[in-house]
């Protein structure tokens, strides 16, 4: 496995391309046993060689138990002969479930084993493979996933909805990390309420897992789709795409390929941002943070000047209609001092609002455009050719090309499609405030002013 | 162990015989090390002839401990001989009891590994025995069960109660899955709250057991027992007769025999339903949902129209008071797509209620007198000649014969004693409603209307 | 070790000789690798021969950990050899603690194999020993330890206050029995509370262990103490005293020598009773139950008719006032029959109150000053003598001497002493009622009354 | 390791020295497989003699782990050969965290082995080394770490805030104990409610840790502070400075040097006081019990009669204002008698406050001036001279030198520094009333007045 950074969908120059991984009912997620000779004739090197002819990643699915969760043969008991065969095969990442454990879980011990396992079978093909730990947040994978895999995730499976409560889905609240049933039909509150418990344990080469996103999947509204990319973003997880690529609407679109959040995602230092506080609002699901408004802050590696660090700030409204919403620097940098005696309290703060140079859906209908012409073959996802396509160069001047410059060399670089468009500033002691969408976030990216006095030293 | 179906009483021509288990006070329930030489002086064998000469099959006991919980002796330790002895007896069913276990319990682990030496030992005779395992629902069953038996008991012990808290089945409310004391006398209300959480862990051959049916014991009104009856058969429970076969009501044998939800319960998909919403209302115990209004539904095999699914209705009445329910097409299809985007939303469904062909009184008299008739010997459970008795061929001439079809076969036949009673239809975006009893339940199958354009693919 | 009924206080002719056990703070309870040939200069087996001598058991105190709870040598990993020394000395009862288990705690099969091997130490030994199981209630023993040992404790250790919290003894409330911390000084309310969930693990020969009695210690009120002994009793706890023998008032005597109450406690069928209901009232303490008002009942033993069983009732008012409350034969017959189906509904019962035999604080003190007069002599415990004293044989008149008959024959023989006096009638569907002091409890015995028609296999 | 009183910051002649570990983020914690040999190029026995040359003990930092948490090396696997290590380096204290354990936590049998380990190695050193250990509290520690080390930390880490909730630290009210995130970010009062479950297992040699002070940090108010080292203070948590030793201020310096309270701290009996009653007030965090009052007392070695221990009173005020609180005998001495019943509260009692001896802040600046003088070196850390600085012998007179005279003899000695100024009486059954800033502590000892006729031997 490789530790360079939490896993993300690529994004070259605006055009998306996700790794084949979907899970459970994907057809590119095939487990090793299946009778995959008659699905896939060619074999599946063959078929890895074609994903990666795209300049994607192959994802493999495979589940640490007798049976995947679709009743295909599990790795369990296999873990070396199945390693050997993604390795061959030249699989790049490996998304490892949890279903049919044959009761090998219950404490950290036994859970940690069971997926060590594979780990290490993953580490002694020499082949680097993202290791995408998925037993939903049982045991605290927390405490022993980082040495064990790249990612973990922490709850069970997401569902397209900002709030409802299923019973399927049955933690919540403040206790909701301590959860023996993590089960499915999680809302996005639901998952994101998880993550702000254990956000200390994400760190470069192991990151919470919050699932995949449901942007583009069309029950939710175009401010709760915003906040849930902002609130992955922020808490560092893995952005799977979990929508259709062949069929995305320009608005979501221009969610997935928000770079300036992307950048918050994809940051050097790899901290994630931590809520500040949750006061319970007018929403439907007090439980589980989702009628609440939140604060999140964290660390972003700083550029501008050498001294200071960046940070990022989220406003999530949960409240059933638009809501003015404060973050005073007290709050937002209480981790550098509690009760205002942060030094970053003391100065002043660019602020760089990260959605505000939010594609327009002309411009994402014209790259989807471009993008279909260029993809008309019979391969489906044969995108390749789409920088050479008909009006490309003109769409793609303002997007971030993540293929030719890393997040990292980009924010080094201080690109400005990462760094979001200044809207105000905030004064020593002061207070940044936004009229934040029902069910949505506002998010920043906050700069320190050149003026300020105090070096990064002293923070 | 075999994986056809759930398991289920037997139900021939609404002459009813349930198998030759009632666990801990039923004398055909023996345990192997027992002196049954004395109570069996023709041997256990030959009690199995004369069961399987009436057509049942032969359940037996056992206890995965030290003793079974009425102090015989268990067969922990004794797992391949006493497996080897249920076989060569003719064994059909064991039900596998969880006292006296020596602490061989605490986690997932330590609990599926004294259950699966028994299910290896079963399945290593040769001989097809349905594997009930019933530790109560200590230490997650519904995660390992699956690979081990048949199906696995959820809960404490039933009571004849619709909602009475008794200490002695202390887990109730939203975490009443976590349960390490599951104890006895639970609620028909308390255990159905519990099924609420896992109701995704049934499949076929692997059930979520919610314990023996208390219809005909007499302390529940008869919409308590219709409720119970519909609510066991809507999450694909084992349907296990828990009264007196030799003195039954007329309104029991109306419920036990009702096809139309039985059919829901032995639908070929397998699938339970799930709850969409529980509301708390005025009944007397908030804490296991016992005084709520709930609306549960799922998915069954389609049969009218090759495109679509139909889909069963559940309406639970906890209110002390009889109430008008309603359940939205956007609740009932919200695992389909959530907020109203199910394109089930947009079509219209006929309504069949599933009581309303209950059997009337005098049949269900008329039924009982002529199987006392048939069974006038000198053994009380011969009725094997009830079909040859008085007026049968009348009386049965609306019931449906199981064991003459199946209940895949009569679904596919579209065999109308399956289906119910078509009432009404609701139109897209609609709502379903009814007058549900005090402490009861309404059933309904909906079938798409065939003008409906959407195909099954599209859904 | 035996199973030959709860353990409990010896009382002889009502005067009362407790066995050589206090645990922690007790000269007699010592451990076997302690310097015991200074403190007992002639041996261990000398000192017991003594205390057989006086007609008692010999008590043993040790702990299944490093060191006992008094920081001397454990018998963890010296099993066998502390057992043999127990067996040699003439120990009859050994209390085996919990401190310093070395991280031997966390799950049942952890806990039972540490406990289970002392007690098949002393199982091997020959000698018939009672085991005392004390692990405070942690990894639940009520499920493991009816097969290791012949009672376990069910809580923290006992504080002499009715409902008082203390923060060390943090279980509470209906999920009280899952305890991890059970500490200590918990209130006499705060344990029963815990019991009230497992009252169906006592049977005869392995009991739930409420600790020791507080009777006579001082800080409770006369009725505390009477509910306290009352409650005791009716659960089939072991009977310790936890007073100073040598010192005791008489109206403390007249509660511990109450011998029909005790003749509940030491019941052949050896069932508990159960927890009916429980109100919130205006106590102090609402979370362990201290402030309720509760019902209990429970199967006896039946002797007046061969018909019937005879049934106890509780009545315990947690109000901080007196309190009439009112049991409906609906409510203490409900386990054979919810809402009134059990055919003891339709009988007459007559009531027998419990205390109202209590021995006059005349009489008690006339046994106490008789007995120190008896036992003047260098040995303080040396009271075997009494029977022979002054006024002995006019004040034993009226009290059951166990010694020369067991409570079994006396219940058989229906000595009146036993069976309380009859206060009333209760008709069919009829109500009893009794007026209870603040924190006290009422207790009654219920006899069928013999027009009854229905006999007992009908119940 | 060693048993010899908890363990203390150095404090001699008032003249502060904390030994050489912070955790991680100090440079002088360091790990055996880091490439020390670059950091410290004399090697670590140079640093040791350095180091002890100060006259402080030499401390040291590992974990039970992979990887300490800073992902330098872990000892995990490698505990002999690090143990060794530590004791040739002349390693006085090892702190032996729980970062990366790689999943060997989830029961105390697993966790328990883990550090059991280390301690085992320590010990074959042969060299005393005192062994802090610090999983977090999981796994109840406080029930094996007896056994096993000196000291077990009991929360997650503390942070510089009286009562702010945090959800990276969400174990808060009456189960706090049991935590299975403890995480950080953890209030001083969330802390201390913790500690209020366990108190009773703190003992000589082995304690209760509840995390380095925050005296000095900044963020609490003055009051806060006094209130945050009298409750350490009390519950005898070893008293390990937080803040930089090099810029203390003088407030601060006059709350670490309070003679009166540390030798309650390092009391020879070493006893925890127990929390008495807790009162919700208006404060702003009624989970962990920061808004409420509390009442705590405890058992101290009595020395100016012999016939009386002497006691520690602690009243905390969690409102947000300053509140007159209220102490009865009854409750100060409700574990030897419940409901007044202790002998107790028969007597009078001296009532000495120990806060009102507390340094002015002009002594205090001028014993950090001074020894600034007298550590004006090349090593900021060398203050051995001190005592022969400029205006020393004048600033001390007033001041404990613990060095000079151990805390235990000094209160054998009845020194009036260690013993606090009388300022009142209570008088039997009285009450002990107190004035209390808001989130502040009014801290006493007890002594019995000579007059009182009952002697210890009584009580």
């Amino acid at each position: 496995m490789f530790r360079s950074g939490s896993f993300v969908i690529a994004v070259a120059g605006s055009a998306l391309f996700a790794i084949g991984v979907r899970g459970k009912d994907n057809g590119l997620a095939i487990t090793p046993q299946m009778g995959y000779t008659t699905k896939f004739p060619r074999g599946m090197a063959a078929v890895a060689d074609d994903i990666h002819a795209l300049n994607l990643g192959f994802g493999m699915y495979s589940d640490a138990g007798r049976y995947t969760c679709g009743m295909y043969e599990g790795s369990l008991g296999h873990e070396t002969v199945d390693a050997n065969s993604f390795a061959e095969w030249g699989v790049d990442y490996l998304k490892y479930d949890n279903c049919y454990n044959e009761g090998y879980a219950g404490n950290q011990l036994i859970s940690s084993t069971r997926y060590r396992t594979m780990g290490d079978a993953l580490n002694a093909t020499g082949r680097p493979i993202l290791y995408s730990l998925c037993n939903w947040g049982e045991d605290y994978p927390w405490n022993w996933g980082s040495t064990v895999a790249n990612s973990w995730r922490i709850s069970g499976d997401i569902f397209d909805d900002w709030d409802a409560y299923d019973a399927r889905c049955p933690c919540e609240g403040p206790d909701a990390w301590n959860c023996e049933l993590p089960g499915f039909h999680c809302s996005v509150t639901n998952i994101f309420n998880k993550v702000a418990f254990i956000v200390s344990k994400a760190q470069p080469g192991a990151w919470n897992d919050l699932d995949m996103l449901e942007v583009g999947n069309g029950a939710m509204t175009d401010p709760e789709y915003v906040a849930h990319f902002s609130m992955w973003s922020a808490v560092k997880s893995p952005l799977i795409m979990g929508n259709d690529l062949r069929d995305i609407a320009p608005q979501d679109l221009s969610i997935l390929s928000n770079a300036a959040v992307i950048a918050v995602n994809q940051d050097p230092l790899g901290q994630s941002a931590a809520r500040r506080w949750l006061c319970h609002g007018n929403g439907t699901n007090g439980e589980s943070g989702g009628s609440g408004i939140q604060l999140w802050s964290g660390n972003l590696k700083g550029t501008v000047h050498e001294d200071y660090n960046d940070y990022v700030v989220l406003l999530v409204n949960g409240n059933n209609n638009a809501t003015v919403m404060n973050a005073t620097l007290e709050d937002i940098f209480v981790d550098s001092g509690p009760r205002g005696h942060a030094p970053q309290v003391d100065m002043s703060w660019e602020v760089r609002d990260l959605w505000a140079g939010r594609m327009s859906n002309e411009t994402a209908q014209a790259i989807i455009d471009a993008s279909a012409v260029a993809s008309n073959t019979t391969n489906g996802y044969n995108a390749t050719t789409i920088t050479s396509g008909g009006n490309a160069t003109a769409i793609f001047d303002n997007r971030y090309n993540a293929t030719a410059m890393s997040y990292a060399d980009g924010l080094a670089a201080n690109n400005s499609i990462l760094l979001g468009s200044v809207t105000t500033t905030v004064q020593p002691s002061g207070t940044l405030t936004a009229n934040v969408d029902r069910h949505g976030a506002a998010m920043f990216r906050l700069r320190a002013i050149p003026t300020a006095v105090r070096k990064r030293d002293e923070l």
